[in-house]
């Protein structure tokens, strides 16, 4: 669990292709930040409780081990944490079977059909020492064959719902969001929608997982959460969500964009508490929690550089708001985000 | 073996992707029209050759059956390729275990890290009843962990070789082929050397697939080639190709393109006899040939249609070109080609 920025998405959209300025390959240092801090989580992980009688098919003596990054976007810190991932399964396998063949690794970098693969595959480093996939497909279902993969892990991706739930979109509910276009939590109808959906998106992942993993397999979620106790809106990502959301009322009132599309428009986001994400699992009862760890971003305590959160935002909202808004419409909101945002953080 | 057009290329360059007029996926009725010949052939292969011991572990009562297309471009033609072949192994499967558990297919779309895979997982059919992945890379390397697939396919495409051979664009070398874009097999010491190539390329893809392969596994193979005793240039593809070089050989001396580049330009294609390709196999030494068969594609005796055979080349040699002559020169070369092949082949 982690507090701050956002990954991939589940539906239709992805994150920037590419690997221009706007792209989310060039804007996800942050993103990268905390896989030093999760590394060593990993690797204790791996160490302790991946079961190894599982990747050696006796009868042919040849070692293959399956890893998939479940929401990998185009790369490059899917391949920094697989390699990671990869080293520490290497050094566990050779100390328990010294005479053994050596593992062959197969990796999949999974996210949907729209992120853009020909940059992931583009930039596949050339020293690669394993056997590369990708898989387009949601992982709110099946994506693998039955007990095919021995590792699983799911970066800054589980956060994002497979869509935004349709009682905050709608005018008629009780649910209805109306002047925000987050869970910011001070409304409980409508994190009572939200939470629904996590509920339903994250058992259909577990679900799916459960038949794809083999029995003794791991599997690895780094997910944007809530400390307990703590509010979306008192958040750093939830004030520039926040932020975000009263420039597309501004444009609206301006009659730049239609107030329809703002009303319509909600991000399907959601950050649950290590306690709701514990009890879906426990519930959910195809996994059992080994360890469970709230993770402090090395950059939490970073002062805000309004041009990094406006490239982050470009790069993680664009597709998005492309879908809801039209892509004439994107510029002009993403142009009065940055004077306002510049305006509200002046040094 | 088929006499006829062209497929995917192994190196740095692929077919023209997305799905525009001028698009592989659009421009591949050509290749689509052999499916229907080679489907029962193919049929018969798996029914009579297949061996199912391999696809079910015993341990966990599982089946996957891995399927990789080498060399698949942008789709269609993978697509239904795959499923024809889905189908075939689902009865044989079912004639032989009638109360096992369902087959689960996964299937890897294979062409090289400059094919256009995003608009082949965007064209997936949406019923499709297989779990699929994208695997980047040259089909003359390993691309898979050892012994893990059960069926390889590669269609259209092992006719293209990993490079043009060096001797032939050497000016020094007895092996230059000067005046010629292809081997078109009058010249000794040029058939020579793309056949040593064509030799090296097809034991490197022989080799990878033997450790990538099952026992019992199967593999098709459908590749451009020619009949005994005939040369290249005698071919409906071979005159197509020494036309292209004529024009690339004019606007050389009209000063549009340079005569040094279109010197040092040949294409990395070869066919070969069905003979040579039998004794590279057998020597090779790690496949049985099952079946080998001269195919007579359904459209040879088709009239020729200028404007399909500029769109077929247009698809298929564009990015090969424009890597040798840049980009603006192209468009110049294919205006000029759509002209002079008019004018050779009036109504």
């Amino acid at each position: 669990m982690e507090n701050g920025e956002t990954k991939t998405p589940p539906k239709s959209w992805a994150m920037v292709g590419g690997d221009g300025p706007r792209s989310y390959a060039q804007n996800s240092s942050y993103q990268r930040g905390l896989l030093d801090v999760v590394n060593e989580l990993i690797n204790e992980g791996i160490k302790d409780k991946l079961d190894f009688k599982s990747p050696c098919s006796d009868s042919s003596n040849i070692c293959t081990f399956r890893i998939a990054d479940f929401g990998c976007s185009a790369g490059p810190n899917t391949f920094l944490a697989m390699e990671k991932i990869m080293e520490a399964v290497e050094q566990k396998y050779q100390a328990q079977f010294q005479n053994s063949p050596p593992l062959e690794f197969q990796v999949f970098f999974n996210d949907v059909t729209a992120n853009d693969f020909n940059t992931l595959f583009k930039t596949l480093p050339s020293y690669q020492k394993y056997f590369a996939a990708g898989v387009p497909g949601t992982f709110y279902g099946r994506l693998f064959p039955k007990s095919t993969l021995h590792l699983a892990c799911s970066s800054y991706s589980l956060h994002w719902l497979s869509k935004v739930p349709e009682e905050v979109v709608d005018t008629k509910s009780p649910a209805w969001n109306k002047g925000s276009i987050q869970c910011s939590g001070t409304a409980k109808e409508v994190a009572k929608a939200y939470s629904a959906q996590f509920k339903t998106d994250m058992d259909n992942f577990l679900n799916a997982r459960s038949q794809e993993i083999i029995g003794g397999g791991l599997m690895v979620i780094i997910i944007l959460g809530l400390p307990d106790g703590i509010l979306m809106s008192q958040t750093l990502a939830g004030i520039c969500n926040e932020l975000f959301g009263s420039c597309l009322i501004d444009m609206a009132k301006l009659g730049v964009i239609s107030e329809e599309k703002v009303d319509s428009f909600n991000l399907p986001l959601y950050y649950s508490s290590a306690k709701e994400l514990e009890e879906i699992i426990k519930n959910n009862g195809h996994f059992c929690i080994e360890r469970m760890n709230m993770l402090n971003h090395p950059m939490m305590k970073r002062k805000l550089d309004v041009q990094f959160v406006i490239l982050q935002f470009r790069a993680i909202y664009q597709a998005l708001l492309e879908e809801h808004f039209g892509r004439d419409d994107v510029d002009k909101i993403f142009e009065y985000f940055a004077k306002k945002f510049a305006d509200n953080y002046k040094g």
